[in-house]
């Protein structure tokens, strides 16, 4: 999987994801309408509204960005319809070349990881008839129960080459309360980043990554440089640039020399820019994905001036 | 919530919750070929599968049990039908007076958590429109992410007579490669219970304990006494009896004085008590919920037999 997403940033030129978040708020007037005339103020007519903004977000971008992430929380909230959205999101992104990284930060004891793997990297099996079911290129997890915790998945990131992305140093604010608390081993965020680094030896690329990555906040330079440091193969995926507050300045120390070693996400940045005071005159909420391609290319441009 | 699930414990006389953690390897042939027959090997035929097994659990259980806890990865895996059965299996059993404590695991950014705090224990909002959807009394969280990942589920706790329990302490044999380790304040998983202790202090109930509960595995039952003084007023959910190991007599030291303090959680020694060696001749796979029912009961008086 690593392998794959460092070829489609190479060939794209562009080390970016798109969050793709939606909230009924963020989404035009002329969309919601249509749907909730047909199925009333509904999960149902919600699924079909964001799975509908997604497709034309997912179309405008889809030749200059190599991924996408939706967070299943914004689509878990409304229940079956929801999850029914995310996985058609994540399908039609397959289907366009855009590969998908499940933000689904799960964690949990073996026997249930076990579940979870199958369903969201794997395949279940029901009577002995193996069936995909979110089929993610890579998800978010994390790390508080330990390697029991992640192995599940290990074994379908090998065997359909798939990959991880496990909470390092996460970009909220409160994120120090336990992750930078001091242990025998160093700060715990550190601890937590020897300990990927380790668990991701063994699933090492031809391009020198690991499909276990780490998630490191854009809003910590300073850690990113120490955790660069200690996770060398590792490929940092990085929320927080924009709307959390990172600047792209910053974000040198998330790379490695080669360039590669880290994918900056935006969300709400680029799939609402349509929204923004300066944008409001210059695009309809009828353009809404085109103010999202523009957003998107500003910050490859911005990434590129500040970065390389 | 906390009050609720004590007046429920100290009516049935018994501090234990059942895991509805549904696989279909342990699902009666009968119930499988009903469903296979009319939906094919499909997740929505496991999804029919699953609702029905618990069903009929919960109609075995709900007069002797206070609580379930569904394991939402179970039903997650199958996608939208599995998280459609997980949401008719909450319904059920509230229908019966059990509380439901929904074991999701979530841990996310404030933006994130306010999307998984109104699904799961709030309100969605569509057009002004209020909707319950996942609707439980209870869900588990994960700390790793501070204060600010957890506050967004506080307000549905205040509003709606919510209930949490934090991982501290878990119970699977990896636990301690991150909860263990030594801090400048003590043990990573004591300063997690001290956090949790002081994140629910306003929270407390008239039973003097608070809505803010912790998970401590039954697997751990030195760092439960330790864990039982830093947190006097925060009650544990502990799984990990019987199946992974966890002894009645080692249980002791989760409680406090007032006989309160703990519910003991059991999933796959009460579900598939049918499948176990020594039931197989006494009960036929008809009979499973009969076995369930009598496994329950016998985890009643272990407990009762080993703590008061």
């Amino acid at each position: 999987m690593i392998d794959r997403l460092i070829k489609e940033i190479n060939k794209k030129q562009n080390p970016t994801v798109i969050g793709l978040d939606p909230r009924l708020e963020i989404i035009p007037t002329f969309i919601k309408e249509e749907y909730f005339e047909k199925y009333g103020k509904t999960p149902k007519a919600v699924g079909k509204i964001f799975y509908r903004f997604n497709k034309e977000i997912i179309d405008s971008i889809y030749d200059i960005v190599p991924a996408v992430k939706p967070q299943i929380a914004m689509y878990e909230q409304y229940g079956p319809e929801g999850v029914e959205s995310y996985i058609r999101t994540t399908e039609y992104a397959k289907e366009k070349g855009i590969m998908v990284i499940g933000d689904i930060k799960r964690g949990d004891i073996t026997s249930t990881a076990e579940a979870y793997a199958e369903g969201h990297i794997g395949k279940v099996e029901i009577e002995e008839k193996s069936q995909d079911i979110y089929n993610q290129d890579a998800i978010t997890l994390n790390p508080y129960l330990g390697f029991d915790s992640i192995e599940p998945y290990v074994k379908y990131c090998k065997k359909y080459d798939k990959g991880l992305f496990i909470l390092v140093k996460t970009s909220n604010p409160n994120s120090g309360e336990i992750q930078d608390l001091e242990t025998n081993e160093g700060k715990l965020y550190e601890k937590v980043g020897r300990l990927v680094t380790k668990w991701g030896e063994e699933l090492i690329g031809e391009s020198g990554y690991s499909q276990i990555g780490a998630v490191v906040g854009a809003t910590h330079p300073e850690q990113a440089k120490e955790l660069r440091k200690i996770m060398p193969n590792t490929y940092f995926l990085v929320p927080g640039y924009g709307a959390q507050g990172g600047k792209a300045e910053d974000l040198k120390a998330y790379f490695n020399k080669d360039g590669l070693g880290a994918i900056i996400n935006s969300s709400r940045g680029i799939i609402a820019a349509y929204l923004k005071e300066e944008n409001r005159s210059r695009f309809s909420e009828h353009e809404f994905s085109l103010a999202a391609r523009e957003a998107a290319l500003c910050m490859k441009e911005d990434l590129q001036k500040n970065l390389f």
